[in-house]
């Protein structure tokens, strides 16, 4: 259940916010829900790029409390057939359209429930066609967060759409991750974790990533080393998987990389024989 | 009168986000009013651009609830004998620099009262003369949430300045709307309305601007047709107006376009010989 | 002691809007303390850039009232052995990297009190090295909102680290200031204040930046003259400093200047004998 006195509903959608889309959303929750407190996660995820939505959701959604709404409109299919779903997973709900932002959530948490939207009795009186996130999303979230039952708001649907897997590909030795995000900074984000490096988190692994090979790992980013020779180095990030950063440089610009590249981690025959 | 629990004030402005101003603005709404709930429109409108502003205050301020004080500062003649206003109108309060920003609603409500800021009590100590919205606007917005009435602030004004009106021109047959206003997406957003269609919104109706014709009109962003040429098609936006836009680009970029570009609109004869 | 009903936080950082970083420390709050109050400042500081985080603190923390816990980020040296501190200054609260964030506030204020963020009870069960505004000061931010006493978190600090001091050189006749911000506008905002100008704050004074002068001096912006011959002119800023503008254009480009570019000030020969 939502904290009936502050019931938190985050937003994270890619309207920007130079025109008055957020804004609307905000009018539409607080019409219905004065108690409800918002809390704006980012307006700046690149416009219909629903991975980069579902690594920013996936990497606060625990930071958290329970009955936290997440509100996410990443709509490219606004206005067709797609579902828009309410799911409940890990003590808090998401509300938003059915085209995977929400996947790499259930699938790390492995238990969720979803429902459809059809219930009009919460939907916005006049629906547009192009902005679902005012009309649909926005107003189920207010009324979640005053305490409406998820089976008020239509049926369940057994299977929602997800993003290719979060995890890398594993064959035997062979581990092959990939890029899944790239921050302001340059940081490119991989979906290795400390444990696809055994023993050798700190040292002996090296990632390669459009034939560049990796091989310094850092503590933090200001250690004076180690580094491979453009300055490249890992590093342990805060969403909890490893990224490959420059010193006072975009290791994406130094590697000429894009989000989905990917990225072979090989560990020390040491290990290999460890292992 | 504001909802004395929960008073809501929005903020619009042209002072991105980069600098302290928009953080002035709040503290000295929360040194006065604690219990102010701020929620932010946009701080992005391009700097000094009125019609920028008012188009987005219209496009937002129905969905709040009443009682609401929005207070808008684009305000290029900061410091000069400008007025400054608050108005009441459609059950909800209205702060700002008396430069047109909030006539576009009056206009569309018919009724409203505005009040000149003359009364000091109600201004931060030490004013200064380039920031109005720390030491004019955001004070009067708190002592509104906090209850003061609107006759406390200043004497009447009977006219406000206005923008050039809101609707298209109509001789006879022919309708000459412009674009009002474009978004992020480069989505050229007319005056024109569904009405000025007749029964021809889905099909029929033509937009000419800049020597092109548009003539597809799409229910939704990601419908599959129909279009024109070059993909650009009309679709009705959110904010209640005919939108001008492209598949999967700028229809600003397509179509050569600036905010105040005429569109002509052309109905089929059948539709004409109807009228 | 912040206000137990209302208490404010204020976040500033470099983290910018399009990541998760700032969604992940209201979360930290919110779950720690669901009364508090987090207000945005600014997250556009350009990255690493301390004096731009001290500049726009500075600029800002009077206006919010008593018990306000200003949480400041700009920490190129995160998971180094640089300090974590909380400060107590002007009935208020800073909680950051000791990096020098803070110190043009205790530098004017004068009195002020510090301590070591080494209380692991105060800290996110499991912290990072790389995002201490997540991990450390988001949390110490939220219990000191709850009412807990400096004194807990940690050892007493006798020096903080300060930045270079905010005050001009000046010399008997001489006074060199220099430029200690650039704001959206390109306006350049001085480290000289009134006090500096004695009786010439509005005629006699010129300022030379990169072997330029400006001699005009506006009360506002939109003000007719004086000006320039490029249209560059003085004037005081709503910081409290003075400030060089140019007619509808950025002072900053004109000037060629940057951040630090020394400026110079001359008052008339009268002036001086009066002096």
């Amino acid at each position: 259940m939502p904290n009936s006195n502050n019931p938190i509903i985050t937003l994270l959608t890619d309207f920007g916010t130079q025109d008055y889309f957020v804004g609307a959303m905000k009018g539409v929750i607080l019409s219905i829900n004065p108690r409800a407190r918002i809390v704006d996660i980012t307006h700046e995820i690149p416009p219909q790029d629903i991975e980069a939505a579902a690594f920013n959701l996936l990497s606060v959604y625990k930071d958290f409390p329970a009955g936290t709404i997440h509100l996410g409109v990443v709509d490219p299919g606004v206005g067709s057939d797609r579902l828009a779903i309410l799911i409940e997973c890990a003590t808090q709900f998401f509300v938003g359209p059915d085209n995977g932002l929400f996947s790499w959530i259930c699938q790390r948490e492995e238990k969720y429930s979803a429902r459809q939207l059809t219930n009009k009795e919460f939907l916005r009186e006049e629906s547009s066609t192009t902005f679902h996130g005012r009309d649909v999303f926005a107003p189920v979230a207010a009324h979640v967060s005053s305490g409406r039952a998820p089976e008020e708001f239509g049926p369940v649907v057994q299977d929602i759409v997800s993003l290719k897997q979060l995890e890398p590909d594993i064959n035997g030795d062979h581990i092959e991750g990939r890029i899944i995000h790239i921050d302001r900074y340059g940081n490119c984000i991989t979906n290795l974790s400390p444990r696809h490096f055994g023993n050798q988190l700190g040292a002996g692994a090296s990632l390669t990533v459009n034939r560049r090979n990796v091989v310094g790992f850092r503590e933090f980013f200001s250690q004076a080393k180690p580094e491979t020779d453009e300055g490249l180095f890992m590093i342990l990030g805060s969403a909890g998987f490893v990224e490959i950063a420059a010193k006072n440089a975009s290791a994406a610009s130094i590697l000429n990389a894009r989000r989905g590249e990917r990225v072979a981690l090989a560990l020390t025959s040491e290990s290999k024989a460890a292992g």
